[in-house]
């Protein structure tokens, strides 16, 4: 517990709900009528409103992107490590937001929502949601913050493909966009493995065709096997070498099926604490945002078409031991903007951290990151 | 359906079975008292007893490994494309034997087998079996049929793990060994995937604590995960995208659950396969005894040490997509065999196919496997 809060955190925050009455267009043709967003917001916005910075939020994350909800707290939000006074988005120079997207399980609407038309949760019938779609409730959060330009856009992994969406749709609305551990598309392995993680989840019994509010119940042990899977996709082998080896847990062999290696331990142990705090349903559409993503779809196919239209500056890093979304996948990006005479910074960071290096206060990526945001805080005026 | 059989198969096989009386003192500190191997055989044993091959099989392969059981048959056995009459282990000079490894579900005594002293199905009470444990059963099988020595044991995956053990083990009772697509013990990466395969199984309410045979059903559910998710790592990521890039089954986004991306199909269509025709307490016996396979582990984790007693000539493949067991773990072996002195041959094929290309038709593949058993054949007197 911590009863004394780091003098470098943001401290405590206070969610907030931005309560949305304008349709929301879908990219599956439906429409959102009202939604709520919620958000956080860590720093001052100047009377210019010129230094807002919005940060995008990654598959099983949310809004709360730095500081504490009460003293109780045993962890800070989930980029504390970049978000706060002194920190790369410092909260001393930059009004720093983040809401969490639509169709999310920690305050915005999204499938454990009581839909009004039914007085029932939405469940499955919770349109499917798209990376271009959380663009858009992201210009009408903007909109309702008074914010014309973002000074930046940045986000890692999914939240990094809403910042490479924004660039494209919202070229005169964002100054900076920072791509981080990101990917202009899923390939089939990533799709591969996204769709292991809904089969497990859509025929655990206890998943109901996605009702299983109404049966107080919920996919527990399908979430469970999809967390499993993603943490092996977001540690590297090396780290996973590093971290447990082939250690035994209790120095000496079983045979039996009882956790018998630390990398099991650590395996039920990250899925038994996502079960509870993260909805299935939720799960479910953000695989589906991931594998839909492809901005130079309506291009051809042709990334670098698709980001004519962008005029940002770029900020993208990578990851050498990232194999979720490797290095090679980021210079695909950084090839598009070159092609179209954008302003390009790439850092390709050498570490064994795997994809999760985006989270992490690694020197040489902390460096960089303060080194841009200067350069976006001095693009301020 | 197969109303002629191809010219080069060993055509019609029937499968025999032998009775062991013989106790087996498992790695467990368990025994096993009578128990049955089933095995094929195909070519000829010559008067000398010298040309005998063992094949060793993989994770979820069986005794079947070439011909087919009927003219009805849709496919032949597994390693059709290496097994046969000109074939690399040509049924014109080696007698090769194939035998199904205790504790699987195809024949030889495992889970599903009847328990004599219950009249039940040991179910989760058949023992955990080891590669080690494998070897000591081939070598009641080699005693059965008479052969002091075999020509060589061959295997791929986990069936290269049992020529290992079997060179450090046995070394009088083998001339050669040839491993491929193997790795001296897993990784922590390795031993995460077989986790999360196993909580699938064993999460499943109808895995029933391994009981499942008693009340008619079986973990149909978590063995379908089991296996796509197995297959996500036998193919590359290259061959995945060569395979089915991000191709639409029906050319567009449907926007809902339904199999969308040729991916998906494929393991939808791999999974549904599987089941039925394989032993959920099987896949968890097979992963375990990866999982455990550490050869070096008696001699301090220093593999050059177990093979000290190895006298076997050795001949090691590896594939460069390989990413369940890199081409780099080969070559641990291979420094191994060095430091010992040991007749070693080494290839690394550059393919795109994966680890399952151990059993694919890959012309460089075959052509140096050919030389190899020509080499062999060279040796028999």
């Amino acid at each position: 517990m911590a009863k004394t809060l780091p003098a470098d955190s943001v401290g405590l925050v206070k969610p907030k709900i931005l309560q949305v009455d304008q349709l929301l267009k879908l990219s599956s043709g439906g429409v959102l009528g009202k939604y709520e967003l919620i958000y956080e917001t860590y720093g001052q916005l100047n009377a210019r409103k010129s230094n807002a910075i919005l940060v995008c939020h990654a598959l099983s994350s949310n809004h709360h992107a730095a500081g504490y909800h009460s003293l109780e707290d045993k962890k800070p939000g989930w980029w504390e490590n970049f978000v706060g006074p002194g920190k790369p988005i410092d909260t001393n120079r930059f009004y720093v937001v983040c809401c969490n997207n639509l169709g999310g399980c920690s305050g915005s609407t999204g499938p454990s929502t009581l839909n009004p038309e039914t007085g029932k949760p939405y469940g499955p019938d919770f349109p499917i949601v798209t990376v271009r779609d959380w663009v858009e409730s992201h210009i009408h959060l903007s909109d309702a913050l008074g914010i014309d330009q973002w000074a930046a856009v940045i986000g890692g992994s999914l939240g990094g493909m809403q910042v490479l969406q924004w660039s494209i749709d919202y070229p005169e609305r964002l100054k900076h966009a920072v791509i981080i551990a990101a990917a202009p598309k899923l390939t089939a392995q990533n799709i591969a493995f996204n769709e292991v993680a809904r089969q497990a989840i859509r025929t655990d019994p206890d998943f109901h065709e996605g009702h299983y509010y109404e049966h107080n119940t919920e996919p527990a042990r399908g979430l469970r096997i999809a967390r499993m899977l993603g943490h092996i996709t977001y540690l590297s082998d090396d780290l996973m070498h590093e971290k447990f080896g082939r250690d035994l847990r209790e120095g000496e062999i079983s045979f039996d099926f009882n956790v018998e290696f630390q990398v099991e331990s650590y395996l039920r142990y990250q899925a038994d604490s996502f079960v509870g705090r993260f909805d299935a349903n939720t799960y479910l559409l953000m695989t589906k945002a991931l594998d839909y993503f492809d901005p130079a779809k309506p291009f051809g196919g042709d990334l670098s078409k698709a980001l004519q239209r962008a005029k940002a500056s770029f900020f993208v890093v990578s990851f050498t031991s990232d194999w979720r979304f490797a290095p090679a996948r980021s210079r695909e990006i950084v090839k598009a903007l070159h092609d179209n005479d954008l302003h390009v910074s790439y850092a390709e960071i050498s570490v064994n951290q795997g994809h999760d290096a985006f989270l992490m206060k690694i020197p040489q990526y902390v460096e960089v990151f303060n080194a841009y945001m200067d350069r976006i805080a001095g693009d301020i005026r």
